[in-house]
């Protein structure tokens, strides 16, 4: 990706509303291509780094008084805060072409951007970029270069799912459409119960008085997670409770069924979960 | 750690007897300080390689001729297969000051030493640098730079545990001296239900059909482990059951705490418990 590669975005006009890992991500690699970036954030410390690093032309105060010239808006903020944030944005992205997010779940999130009347030109996204970090420090240049981006198309408008195909193929990010329920068992599985064990490791060596520092390589890579932020983790684990509970029930029935050929001394069944593990490992086009 | 760097190490040959990640690095190290190394290994090219690449001297037969000339002995081998090395290696290491080996588990080792007459010039040794990389190609120079070496003296000769610590500090580790119980009972949490659970999470990953590649980076980072060896890790899963089981029983508490509360949609319980891991992981001096 060139610097001012200008027309790599069929839009010269964007906002992003909120500016952390990812909506910061964003609005560098937008400028960087020559789109002209309206920028929001409650973190007035975070706008202002972001309009003195030049990844955001224009920042917008808290009531969004210039919003109406952005064609698409972006609204990166955590979960939780969705739904308020559509609201508030709703009146004011009329003529804009698309809406979209880059939230960790999407039934909830579709749902409420139906309910504030955002309709067809709304369409869910969530690119698999975060980590452990987050905030606009953490934010970069090339985030999605090569990562998954999910779109949730629902009821939207096709040129609105055609120009979210842009946005994010632009970023460099591989699109793949899906629906919101089948999106969000999937996350729970692959990103929301790695979260929880992360989480219930840190929480179970805490009890032990077991310090991050103590531990090698293998064991650091595993509570690395337990780091990322509680308010947005808090909010996404909210807004998807039935999937998340059900694979933390199926971790639970193989972590049991170790620790039952453990107690035993069943030296076979203990090797043939340890084969499948390194199996599935190896699937991996790495 | 210069080349050639001779008195780092206070003998002049040493003999390591299994060439894989860890003993692999122990010879590349001390080749380059100018110790000369005995080497041994059951796969003939992993030990060809190492005598071609320079890091073994003499190239140990079956029969282990020539082993008495070490004067230090490095057993690097999967713990399951410790007692039949040290089996092997007793009669001609008589006259070497320390025997010692590289294991993750401590009491059974120590035991078998013991068993098979090695005595007081062995001394228990754990370097804290696996990762989920294997055999002597994963092996390198500077592997234990910074990295925390534990050593269980049990019953040994001050002077073999003097050595051994002069061992592991040569190569850069910071040496912890630990008793084998009490090694085992923490590694039980700090090392081998990391693994265990990693190895859960891709279990039942394969069972969702889901592949690694459908992970982000999050997920990536907890399933690596599980595809580390199996035969190493069913063999220390074999010798240290207890702590292991009881470690285990200890996460899907706070698992289960986790799903009650999801299911529940108490939020507050769940945003406590990501606070606490949260918070356990700013413990950390990196």
């Amino acid at each position: 990706m060139g610097e001012g590669d200008a027309g790599r975005f069929p839009f010269a006009t964007a906002a992003v509303i909120g500016l952390g890992l990812i909506g910061g991500s964003v609005a560098r690699d937008l400028t960087a291509a020559g789109v002209r970036v309206l920028g929001a954030d409650l973190d007035r410390n975070a706008l202002r780094q972001a309009v003195a690093s030049g990844a955001v032309h224009l920042p917008l105060n808290d009531d969004l008084t210039g919003l109406e010239e952005a064609e698409v808006v972006l609204v990166a903020v955590p979960v939780s805060r969705a739904r308020s944030v559509f609201e508030k944005i709703a009146p004011q992205s009329r003529r804009a072409s698309l809406v979209t997010d880059a939230g960790s779940t999407k039934a909830e999130v579709m749902c409420a951007a139906d309910a504030v009347g955002l309709g067809r030109q709304f369409v869910g996204g969530h690119p698999l970029a975060g980590d452990h970090r987050a905030g606009w420090e953490a934010s970069r240049r090339g985030l999605f270069a090569g990562q998954t981006a999910y779109l949730c198309p629902g009821d939207a408008d096709p040129a609105a799912v055609a120009l979210a195909r842009a946005l994010w193929e632009g970023l460099g990010a591989h699109v793949s459409e899906v629906e919101a329920e089948v999106h969000d068992r999937r996350l729970a599985w692959t990103s929301h119960v790695p979260q929880l064990l992360s989480t219930s490791l840190a929480r179970a060596l805490e009890a032990q008085g077991i310090a991050p520092d103590d531990l090698g390589a293998g064991g650091r890579s595993m509570t690395r997670l337990a780091g990322s932020d509680p308010e947005m983790w808090a909010g996404i684990i909210g807004q998807n409770p039935g999937p998340i509970s059900e694979a933390l029930g199926g971790i639970e029935t193989v972590i049991q069924r170790l620790r039952t050929a453990i107690e035993a001394g069943d030296e076979a069944a203990i090797r043939g979960i340890l084969e499948e593990g390194k199996s599935w490992s190896s699937q991996s086009g790495d």
